[in-house]
C-alpha cells in the first residue's frame, strides 16, 4: 500500500466548493507517478526505453466531497496484475473519512501504441505489491 | 440520444497527442450541459432553483485514442432513471470509430449537498429520452 | 477582428463560481485554433508540416468576472506580426461587458523548437488581418 | 523569497512534451498557497474570514520550456504591495536553468467581489517579504 499526500487547490474545486470529478483523476495521476519511482521504475525512464501505460479502463465513486485547502491521502495498491496490463485501487481520505475509491487498468504499449510485454524487473516489483493483503478497491 | 460535437485542443492532449484520459470527463460536461439545456431544463436554471446534479460514479473506457484537432461526436443517452438519481451513457466517436465509452451517475442534492427529489418536469423530460431505444453504454 | 463563442464550463469556474484565472487562457487556445482554421492555416496542417506556434509570453487583464454557463464572444486580432513571431490580442466579451483582455506572442519553430519562418502564405493570410484597424488590445 | 518544488505530470504536458503554457499559472496558484501559509496567514484562512484574493492582472514569459516528471523549483516573491492591491513575481527554474518568469497582481475583496482593505497582520506580513531585496521579476 503506498500513500501519497495532495492540497487541494482552487483550481481542482468548482462552484459549492467542491472538488470537480474529473480533477481527482488528475490527482491520481500524481500518485501512481510517485508509486513507480518507489519501486524503483519511474515512468519517465520507463518511457525512454520505449514503453507507456496509458489508462484503458477507470472508474470513480464519490463519497464525500473534498473541499479547497484539504490536505488528502490517496492511497494505491496493484489490483491486478497481468504481463501485459494490470489495475492499480485507490482510496482518497481526508484524515480517516473515505472520501473517494477509484481504480485505473493500464495497458503496457510501445510510443506508437501496440501492446506489449512489461519488462520483467517491473513486473516482479508490482508483484511484491499485490502479496500478503486483499484488496478492498473495487476492480474495474 | 443527444449528440454534440467537441473540438480536440492542445490543452487536452499529452505526450504521445492523445487525449490525457480525465479530460474525456471534462467533455462529457459539456455535452451533458447542453443535453440538459435542449431538454428546456438547463442545469444552470436548476441550479438557480437550489438543485444540482453531482457526479456520484463514473466510468471511462478507452478503445482508441482521439488526437490533436479531433471533431469528436460525443452522443449520451439516459441508461437509468430515478426520483433522486440517474445514469448517462455517453459513446465518443470520430467519424464511424468508437473511441471511448463512459457513465456518469448523478444525485439531485441541494446546495448543501442533501439529497432531494429533481423536479417532476424534469423527471418527466428525462423519461421521454430512456423510452424507444435500449442503452448500449454499459452503466455505473 | 474574428470572433468566436464559448461557453463556461462547471470545470472552467473555481469557489465562489467565477472563472479560474489560468482557464483563460486555455479558452484563448479554442479561439485561435478556430482562427487560423479560417483563415486557410489549420493549425494542425502546419503541424504536419513541422511548423508549431508555442506561447513564449502572455499576459491577462480581468476587468470582470465570468460566471457558470455564461456564453463569452471572444475577438481575437493580430497585433503585431513578424516572420518568426507574432502577437494576438484578445478580448473576452459577456454580451457588451468588457470581461478579459489578453494577449499572446508566438514564436514560430521546428518540431525541435528550433526558432524557424513561418510560410509565406501564412505570413500574408496574418499580414491581412492586421491592415485596416488599430488594435486595442495591449501587446505583450 | 519562498521557494517551492512542484513535479511536472502528464496532465500538465501536450504535444512535444512541453509543459501548456496555462498549466504554468495553475502551478503558481500551489506556490502562492504555500507562501501565505508559511507566512501565518493561509489563504483558506483568510476566505474564511471573507477575504479572497482573486488575480486582476498577470503575465508569463517562457524562456525554455518544462518537460515530463521534470522537478521545478519555483521561487516567488513579493514586488508591489498597497493596502488592497499586491503583486507576486514568480521564477520557475530547473536546476540553475530558468524556464519561466511570470507575475500576478492581486485584489483584496469580500466574497461578493468588493474591494476591501487586506488585514493589517497580513500586510505586515507581506511587507517584511518585500524588504531587503530588489525583485528581478518583471512587475506586471
Amino acid at each position: 500500500m503506498f500513500k501519497h499526500q495532495i492540497r487541494i487547490a482552487y483550481r481542482d474545486v468548482t462552484v459549492g466548493n467542491h472538488v470537480y470529478y474529473a480533477r481527482y483523476l488528475d490527482l491520481l495521476e500524481i500518485v501512481r507517478n510517485e508509486f513507480f519511482r518507489t519501486l524503483g521504475h519511474p515512468l519517465l525512464q520507463l518511457q525512454e526505453q520505449g514503453i507507456i501505460f496509458p489508462v484503458v479502463e477507470c472508474s470513480l465513486r464519490c463519497h464525500a466531497a473534498a473541499r479547497y485547502d484539504d490536505l488528502l491521502d490517496i492511497e494505491t495498491s496493484v489490483t491486478n496484475l497481468g504481463r501485459v496490463q494490470f489495475t492499480l485501487g485507490y482510496e482518497v481520505k481526508r484524515g480517516d473519512v473515505l472520501l473517494v475509491t477509484a481504480s485505473t487498468r493500464h495497458a503496457a504499449t510501445t510510443m506508437e501504441e501496440r501492446p506489449t510485454k512489461m519488462p520483467t524487473g517491473l513486473f516482479e516489483a508490482l508483484k511484491k505489491e499485490t502479496e500478503g493483503h486483499a484488496p478492498s478497491c473495487p476492480s474495474v
